[in-house]
């Protein structure tokens, strides 16, 4: 996705996930609290091109997926989702699975950071939302479950089976997504699966001051850090480090890199415009 | 490998390893304690052999490796195989490397979780069995020691310089393998090499109980899971995604996806049948 | 690289890094300590034309890598690198970029192990040396900062998107990218990104004896073990397990290995050649 406009207009009102913007930063929130923010059709749907409208605008330097109430995401909604899947024909079931796969790829490949802000539980389709995440801010009440397995599915769900394994390592992912047992917060920040551990109650509080830092510092390097970052899993350590020469001799013509030199010299702090 | 059966007719008896299967798991010692389980030639051949023929036989829902005696396996004889080698040309060494690999490739590959139980040492091809499993049940007399650089033989011996990073990370990969140092127990487990500490000696026990759990659940959503787990350390996120999503809509059409459904429904617990 | 020479002569004098040999052991020390061992594009020309020649000489079987004064290397200099860049064209930044990747991939391809020893500062492309490195001994008064961000740039320089990942994962390695904060020596250890936590005071003297004991050993079996852990990040099971079963079926041709098996016979300790 990139900036530049054609016909195509921004969607005005979000009607399945609660959107709000302020300077910079966008805050999503999975706001079903009486199913625990169960997942609907309709709401993977809003994620999806959310995602892809927020990654045209240059003016979002930060995003935080949370979720209201109880828990982050229970996962896909039983009855409105595994119900309906069991009389869909082939072709149904691939486009739901595929979409499913779509807010993830959308996640690792919008521009700007993303944060999960998690508290209670994330839960299958839940867990693999945090997973794709940039940075996972959890509360001591955090727990992570991939459950697909005990649904019958398969625990490489929305590429779980190639995030996670990157995340935690083989052995850690092999058991969480075979077994689909909780991870508390404790044991999910031993294994690397939380980036900050926020104080109990206060995730959302966290995730929104980290965000606020990445949006006021130099997001271009931020945006920058994270595309390498997610294309650079699937180079070859030579194709990596000439992607780095480009990238960085790109930067060092931007207005930051030189605000930085110039603040240094007059012994002030930068400030940053994020290009 | 696939259920399908040609001309091709099942081993009989396992002469240089020790089979048995019980309702849906398959149990595998390495029974010559005398000699702390080292492998030769022929137990090599029988586990390359017996892996195959498992991954045909759908019965068999999960597999423990184990050793008999004061150790899970102390690797290659240091005379029926190393001496050995030292009077073999080229082909016939190439012959024996690609076949300690295959066994490696037969675990990663049967369709059936695959659970190592470790007490006392794993060293050597001994420690690479262990890592190729989907579980390591280890109890606190567990050692693991990459032994290969303290024969002269390079660390990256039956693809540990492949697996040995994706589980513990390079760096812990890198003095592990290029050392061949020991490591105990609670060190494994802080890197990341041990998946269920068991009580003292009672690793088999423990490594029992999983397997029982894994063949009674939904086996072939755990089927799936370690398949998309192997393949996915080799794809690229886009393909991974797309695998993952044709996965789930093929399982979405299994009896245990629907029984989930049911048994949700009528508040009782699903009966799986790994169909 | 090669032992094989041709026309090319080795340098005699290298002018911006210390660089002693001893008994097969190469030390090259940033020894700028007035400038926390700043680096100017001299000193990176000299790392990667170093590296290359070491590459040549079979005579060196480890090579240690630090920094003198007060800490270990505290990246690019402000003024003599990010100041001079602000003035280059399009060609000459990508040249510089791209010449600080060479010491990346000239570390990671260079054949014997090479151990940075850090103490105190470890900060930007000085962070990226130490990760490149196969071994990081490092002191507790170690801090590592890939603080790329903060002067303007991305957190991927000279492969450190690609690198840090695969040795901590991706999410402890996407916070210290972005972010760019300082991590200390209990938080680096836990990461996975320190090899042997030294004494206070000790890195040096630690990583001399680490680089001693490698040096002694067989050091052909560490150069393959060396060479299969950078290449294997980059391949599928099969093609790394096809290219160990070659690797040893050469090694078993090796004097080495036929030297443990007789020390073995005769109840003695091996008399490693290297070879």
């Amino acid at each position: 996705m990139s900036p530049f406009a054609g016909s195509a207009r921004s969607t005005d009102t979000w009607q399945h996930i609660r959107v709000t913007r302020d300077d910079g930063i966008a805050t999503v929130t999975l706001a079903r609290p009486e199913k625990l923010n169960a997942l609907t059709f309709e709401a993977y749907a809003d994620l999806r091109d959310l995602l892809a409208e927020v990654s045209r605008e240059r003016s979002v330097r930060a995003l935080v997926l949370g979720g209201e109430g109880r828990g982050f995401c229970s996962g896909g909604d039983v009855d409105e989702i595994i119900g309906a899947t069991l009389g869909m024909d082939t072709g149904q079931l691939l486009d739901f699975n595929r979409m499913t796969g779509q807010v993830v790829r959308a996640i690792r490949e919008c521009p700007c950071p993303v944060i999960a802000a998690v508290h209670g539980v994330a839960a299958g389709a839940g867990a693999v939302l945090a997973l794709a995440a940039d940075f996972r801010v959890a509360d001591p009440s955090a727990r992570f479950a991939f459950l697909f397995t005990k649904v019958g599915l398969s625990g490489g769900d929305m590429g779980a089976a190639y995030l996670l394994p990157r995340v935690i390592g083989l052995g850690h992912a092999t058991r969480l997504l075979m077994l689909g047992d909780a991870v508390r917060a404790p044991e999910a920040e031993r294994l690397g699966l939380i980036s900050e551990l926020a104080d109990e109650g206060r995730a959302d509080e966290t995730a929104a001051a980290l965000a606020r830092r990445l949006a006021e510092g130099p997001a271009l390097a931020h945006a920058q850090t994270k595309a390498l970052l997610t294309a650079e899993l699937d180079m070859p350590l030579a194709a990596a480090v000439e992607m780095d020469a480009a990238t960085q001799a790109l930067l060092m013509n931007s207005a930051d890199y030189g605000e930085f030199h110039a603040a240094f010299t007059e012994k002030r702090s930068p400030k940053w415009q994020g290009k």
